[in-house]
C-alpha cells in the first residue's frame, strides 16, 4: 500500500460464503462413515487452475501422517497446489507406517478423482488420535466427493470438517481495488486442543488474487500471528494444526510487493473471525474473552502476559461464574515471567479499572460484574514497566461443560 | 550419610502429630473472625527457643505483604527465627501500603504476645486475593493464640491454615540415629493456585535437631524440589506462597556436613505426605495421578515434559473421566519442548503399554481403563531419546466441581 490513490479507492465488503466465494473454486462436504454419528467427515476444496499455496503446520513433535504428506507434497509442487482435502472423526496420529499410507492413499485418491497430478494435494485430519483411519471408506468419499464439487460447496465443507464445534466457522471478503475486485474466503474448525503457538487448528483460506507463493507464505505467516496463534481453548497444541491458503488468480488481480499490506489485510479480514469463532465455539464455552495486554517491556513480554492470562484456568473460571477477580489477573501477571510493576500495574474489567497505584477499587466491582455477565468480556492489564509493548488474545472462560466434553469424548 | 555404621543404625518411624511433635515446640490454632464462616483462622507455631531457620519463598513478581515482611525479618534475625504466625481467609495481597502495615502488625503483635524478638517472627496469609485484612482482628486473635499455645496445638493450627482445603494435611517422623533422636513435624495446605515453580502453598516444618541455617536451607531447597516443587493442581502460582522451617536443637542431636542426607531424608519424609496431601486435597480433585517422565535428553527436560503433561485439562479430564486416551500424552510430550522420538516414545497407564514402535495397543485399553477407574493413577512417558533423564511430579484430576469451586469463589 505505497500510492495513497490506490489506498482511497479500496473497499472491503463482508459477503456470505467462503472457501468458494472466490473465483475458480469449488467445494464439497460429504459423510462418508468415518464418523459413527453419520455427519458430514469429508471436506474437498478444489481450484479449477493451479493455485500459489502456502501452509503453516503444528510445532507439536509428535507430528500426524497427514502434515507429513502434506509438507512433502507442497515442496514438491514448488507451492502450487489445487486440492485441499480433509476428513474428521480420526486424527490419523500416531497410527505407524500404516497411517501414512492412507494419508498418502487419501491425497492419491483425490488427486485421481479431480485429474490433477498428485504433488497438488494437501490432505488434514481430525479427530481422535491414536485411531485408524479406514482406508477404503476415506477413498471411496473422496471419490463421491469430487461428483459433489459446486460453487457453493464451502458451507457443506465448513461444516464437515467440524468435529466438537457447535456451528461452522466461515468468512469471506470482497476487495475492490483500482487494479480490479478480488475475493478471499475461508474455513476453520476448533474446538479443544488449541493453543496459540501455530497454527492451532484447521484452516483452509483461498483467494482468486494472483500472488507468487512465497509472497503467499509471508502474508499467511503474518495473518497467522495475529488471529489464528492469537487464540487460546486450553492451552493445547494438536497433532494435526494446519492452515492452508491457495491463490488461484481467476480474478485477474496480480498482487506484488506493492500491494502486500492491501492483501494481509484483506486475509486479517477473513482469518480474524475465523480464529474468533473457533474460540466462541470452544469446547463448554459460554464466553469470548479479550485479553488486552500494555506496557510491557516489549511487544514479545505483552504476549506472554496475554498468553498466560487466556490460558489460566483461575483466571477463565471467573469469568465463567462472571466474579470480578482482579487479583487472579495480578497473579498470573506476576507469575508470566516477564518485567512487570505491581505499584504502577493497573487492571481493568468491561473498561472498569479495578486496581491501580497497588490499590483495589472493590467499590466498582459491581460495574465490572455486570460486564462479566454479558457473552463478550474485556480484560485489560497493564504492566506498569511505562514501556510500549502491547498484545492482544482471545479465548473462552473454562466452564463444568468443558470438562463434561473431554472426560466422556471416547467413551 | 559417609558411614555405612550410621546408616544400619538408622530407623525412621511414622508418628502422629505435626509441627508441634518435635521437643521444645508450641502451637496453637483459633478462630479470630476472617473468616466469614467463623471456622478455624488463625495458627500460632512457636519454638521455646531460638531456632536456625529457613524459608523458600514464591517466585511470582506480585508478592503479597506477608512474604516481603518474612524476607526481611528473617533476614534481620540472621536466620534465627521463634515464631510462624499465619492466618487463612484473606491472603493481604495487593493491599498497598496499609496490607504492608498490617502484616507488620501481624508480626510485631507475635513478638509481643510470645515474647521474642520482633526479627524473630515469620508471617504468612491465605485467602482471597486484594481484600484488606481486618488489623485489630487478626492482632487480637494473635494475643488469644498465645494463650493457646499447646504441645498437643499441631492438629489445630494444621486446620487454622486451611482455605478451600478438604482435610488437614499434618506429618511427622521420628529419627533414631548413632548420636540420639530427633523429630521433623510439618504442616501445609493447599488447594487451588498450586504450581510446581516454586514453594507453591503454605507450608511449616519444625525439627527439634541442631543445624545451622545455611545447612538448613540447602536441606530445604533440596527437599522442596522434589516435594512442594514437584506438584500441582492448576498450573498456578500464587502471590502468597512458603514454605518455613525452624530447627531449635532441642533434641540434642547435630546436623553437620556428614548428616545432611540424612537430615535431607527424614525432612522428605514429611514433605512428601504433605504435598501428595495437598494434591489429594485439590481443588474438585477425586484421583491422585502420579506421572513419571524417562527417556529424557536431561532431568530437567523430562521435568518439563512431566509439568506439561500434570498441568494438560485435556489428560486430566480424561484421567477424570477413565478414558485410556493415551493420544494426549503422546501430544502434550510432543509440545513440551524437549526432545522427543515419536518412533521410540513409550506411553503407560497404570503399567500398561497402549504405545509403543510408533503403534498403539488398543486392545490393552480396557486394562488401563480398569487402572483409571481408581483413586490412584500412574501415567508414564518415555521420551524415546535413548537417554537417562527422568522425573515425576505429582498432579490431580480436573473436574466439573474446580470449575464450581472457582467460579463462585468470592460470589
Amino acid at each position: 500500500m505505497s500510492t495513497p490513490a490506490l489506498k482511497a479507492d479500496l473497499v472491503f465488503t463482508t459477503i456470505e460464503g467462503s472457501v468458494s466465494a472466490p473465483a475458480g473454486f469449488r467445494a464439497a462436504g460429504i459423510a462418508c462413515g468415518i464418523k459413527k454419528s453419520m455427519g458430514l467427515d469429508l471436506a474437498l476444496i478444489v481450484s479449477d487452475m493451479p493455485a500459489a499455496s502456502a501452509a503453516v503446520f503444528t510445532t507439536n513433535k509428535a507430528v500426524a501422517a497427514p502434515v507429513l504428506v502434506s509438507k512433502a507434497r507442497l515442496q514438491a509442487s514448488g507451492g502450487h497446489s489445487r486440492v485441499v482435502v480433509i476428513n474428521s472423526g480420526c486424527a490419523n496420529a500416531c497410527t505407524g507406517p500404516d497411517g501414512h499410507q492412507t494419508a498418502e492413499a487419501m491425497a492419491d485418491a483425490a488427486a485421481r478423482a479431480v485429474g490433477v497430478n498428485a504433488s497438488q494435494v494437501l490432505v488434514a485430519s481430525t479427530g481422535v488420535i491414536g485411531v485408524s483411519l479406514d482406508r477404503q471408506r476415506v477413498t471411496d468419499g473422496i471419490a463421491a466427493a469430487a461428483t459433489a464439487l459446486a460453487r457453493d460447496g464451502g458451507a457443506a465443507a465448513a461444516r464437515a470438517i467440524m468435529t466438537t464445534d457447535p456451528f461452522p466457522k466461515e468468512a469471506a471478503v470482497d476487495v475492490t481495488t483500482p487494479a480490479g475486485r478480488f475475493r478471499v474466503g475461508g474455513i476453520a474448525k476448533g474446538s479443544g486442543m488449541i493453543e496459540p503457538l501455530m497454527a492451532t487448528m484447521l484452516g483452509v483460506v483461498t483467494t482468486d488474487a494472483q500472488i507468487a507463493p512465497a509472497l503467499l507464505q509471508r502474508a499467511l505467516a503474518a495473518v497467522n500471528d495475529v488471529t489464528f496463534n492469537a487464540i487460546t481453548v486450553d492451552g493445547e497444541c494438536s497433532t494435526n494444526d494446519c492452515v492452508f491458503v491457495m491463490a488461484n488468480g481467476a480474478s485477474g488481480v496480480t498482487i506484488a510487493e506493492e500491494e502486500f499490506d492491501l492483501f494481509v489485510d484483506a486475509l486479517r479480514r477473513v482469518c480474524e473471525p475465523l480464529a474468533i469463532g473457533i474460540v466462541r465455539g470452544g469446547e463448554g464455552a459460554t464466553k469470548l474473552i479479550t485479553v488486552e495486554v500494555t506496557g510491557g517491556a516489549t511487544n514479545e513480554e505483552a504476549r506472554r502476559t496475554a498468553r498466560a492470562i487466556a490460558n489460566s484456568p483461575l483466571v477463565k473460571t471467573a469469568v465463567h461464574g462472571a466474579d470480578p477477580n482482579w487479583g487472579r489477573l495480578v497473579a498470573v501477571a506476576g507469575r508470566s515471567g516477564v518485567e512487570f510493576n505491581l505499584d504502577r500495574a493497573r487492571v481493568q474489567i468491561g473498561g472498569v479499572e479495578l486496581f491501580a497505584g497497588g490499590r483495589p477499587f472493590d467499590e466498582r466491582a459491581p460495574l465490572a460484574s455486570e460486564h462479566l455477565q454479558g457473552r463478550d468480556v474485556t480484560l485489560r492489564v497493564d504492566l506498569g514497566t511505562g514501556k510500549a509493548g502491547a498484545a492482544r488474545m482471545w479465548t473462552c472462560d473454562l466452564s463444568a461443560e468443558y470438562v463434561k466434553i473431554n472426560a466422556e469424548y471416547r467413551t
